[in-house]
């Protein structure tokens, strides 16, 4: 009996972004060098009190599930960082920690969301929300960003988008993967209104907060009570393999969302929570991190026109550079596979982020450090010269 | 604007034990005395090995993403386990490192299933694949437990459900919760014979292996080399908190369950896998802890009938008790608030694992300490002498 695969799950794509790392990850084992550019992960070790509070915890030796909605001093936390942050208001009972912000969208999609309704989410962006919007039966609908708005979705585009296709809701991400744009706060304002005026609830991935470059950045919840936010410790704060994440959610929908959390999750990692507590303690060291992002995103802006790799999207947050590649190929899988093999540097395919356009894109991430950055130009070079 | 429920949300039901988790923290908040029977929660913490393995990692400061399908050290050992364990011959591509059993759920089913399939699941069983089920638009279809198979499923039982009801899968469990019943290598054979010759896909939750009180315990894929094989380092290794477990599945659906973990998951905590792969050296350390259970569970066996709590399921693994409550109430719920308020004895209400039966069951675990347990016997004999 060889088993079928779910209609659901064959609608599924790869996430290219990880393919090019296990395919990395067999290259280090066989020995060779390779300069890593193709996850949005920071090279910065966890900051060191979440290392500290993590040991701490582990000297007990009690590593045990938390309440499904996470610990109550972490919520509270992160809640007094709505105040801290934003100005904004957010009491503790409505934060939700997650397994990462892969759970948060799960949890979102899935309290809100029935079988066959669309979601606008912007094109290109972050292909974890079309395949889990596959895999729960729901339909994303792109917003297709433009040069002509900065790589920004906007209050027209989504009325257009739901007048063509009927929408249930809306996602979008500030600063956005992988073009690094920053929605301006008045533009988000507006695309608040936009959602409002048309019923659709808002879901704003507000994951790379922290992290821009001379710009400033609003949360949703600025002009959306409402709002569900997703966030993650996984980027600022450099605790990717952590796997913890929250979400900021309406009253109306938290007993909904600790349902599906206890079943689905049980509860996010304890280690993780406790480390993401002692995270807010961190702020001084994680700024010097993002400094360096800033300095390594100058090294490859600088860079990168003489390597034919000029044309980029805006980048003003997150660590990414998108680069149009059309001078160099018209298959960014093929250019990518070529370029680890023969230049050891990983990159992703711009498939990853858009069906369209993305056969002509690559995603540079400048999470590393900055040798890695000087690495990578120096081998590009190299090989795009040959 | 006051966002609405999915209908998918709405139809999933409050995993209780997690309720009675949070009220017990909050008791404990105020100061007064919990005795944990609730949650299936090893009290012994984590083995040696792990802890010193994860502390090792955490001084390295490094806690990355890992490949999408777990790392390949602790495939390969899991691979290893099954020719150690139970002389099955199994490749460690066809390992998948899960974010605990509840991933391992999630991906089998959605890789599986398509919206408004029904797969058939245990009655009493554990509420989450009910619930799961119900989140991803798939329907459960109850096999009725009954006390002249020891409350165990079987081939005849499958039969019928799937002539009611027109199943897509099957999923079993052993040793189960709550009924702690090991489902004889004769009858699993069986079992699986019956999802063969039915096409069904049969998914194997083997979660508490390594716990059981003087009876054997076979995978399924002694019998059905094509089984989903699910299972955790949460209970026999004592490792909730760190939200790990591993499915075992055929070589056809490994590519589909791995493009929708890197969507859904990233990957497994990396402490946690970390941990994971240590935990195979602390077999004589997780052996012990397992004769603690069974010292417990003669305590409790001891006791519980004098209580009127004597009238329970066969025990014959994990670590429950499921005690028929009847002479005592008809509202579990009720009577599990009031043994929390006025005992400080926390347990699980059937409801959670039988709609029909549950009001007059409850589920006590016994993977405390001796000293929880015989506290938790004083309490109780006070309280329901009042």
């Amino acid at each position: 009996m060889s088993l079928a695969t779910s209609r659901r799950a064959a609608a599924v794509s790869p996430f290219l972004a990880m393919d090019v790392m296990s395919a990395a990850a067999l290259r280090e084992r066989r020995g060779e060098g390779v300069v890593h550019m193709e996850v949005g992960q920071p090279s910065a070790p966890a900051p060191r009190p979440v290392i500290e509070a993590a040991r701490r915890a582990l000297d007990t030796g009690r590593v045990p599930y938390t309440e499904a909605l996470g610990m109550p001093a972490l919520r509270e936390r992160i809640a007094r960082h709505y105040r801290d942050a934003y100005g904004v208001s957010v009491g503790p009972e409505r934060i939700v920690v997650t397994t990462g912000s892969s759970a948060g969208f799960i949890l979102a999609f899935m309290s809100l969301f029935d079988a066959g309704q669309r979601v606008a989410v912007p094109q290109p962006g972050y292909p974890a929300y079309r395949s889990i919007l596959a895999a729960l039966d729901l339909v994303p609908a792109p917003m297709v960003l433009t040069p002509e708005d900065r790589f920004a979705p906007t209050a027209q585009s989504l009325r257009a988008t739901h007048a063509e296709q009927g929408l249930s809701g809306v996602l979008v991400m500030s600063p956005a993967n992988p073009s690094g744009t920053v929605i301006t706060p008045g533009r988000l304002g507006e695309l608040c209104s936009a959602a409002r005026d048309l019923g659709l609830p808002f879901i704003s991935d507000e994951i790379y907060h922290g992290l821009s470059y001379g710009v400033p950045t609003a949360t949703a919840l600025q002009f959306e009570p409402d709002a569900i936010v997703i966030n993650s410790f996984s980027k600022y704060h450099c605790m990717t393999g952590w796997r913890v994440g929250w979400m900021v959610v309406p009253e109306s929908l938290t007993r909904a969302i600790e349902r599906l959390a206890q079943n689905l999750y049980i509860s996010a990692p304890y280690l993780s929570q406790i480390g993401a507590l002692a995270a807010f303690e961190a702020g001084e060291e994680l700024d010097a991190v993002r400094d360096g992002y800033a300095r390594n995103r100058a090294i490859l802006l600088e860079a990168f026109p003489a390597l034919g790799l000029g044309r980029t999207h805006p980048a003003d947050g997150a660590f990414y550079l998108y680069a149009d590649v059309s001078a160099l190929t018209n298959d960014a899988a093929d250019f990518s596979r070529r370029m680890l093999a023969e230049a050891g540097v990983a990159a992703t395919p711009g498939l990853d982020f858009d069906r369209l356009e993305g056969n002509h894109h690559m995603r540079f991430s400048f999470a590393g450090s900055e040798s890695d950055c000087r690495d990578a130009v120096a081998r590009l070079r190299g090989w795009l010269k040959r």
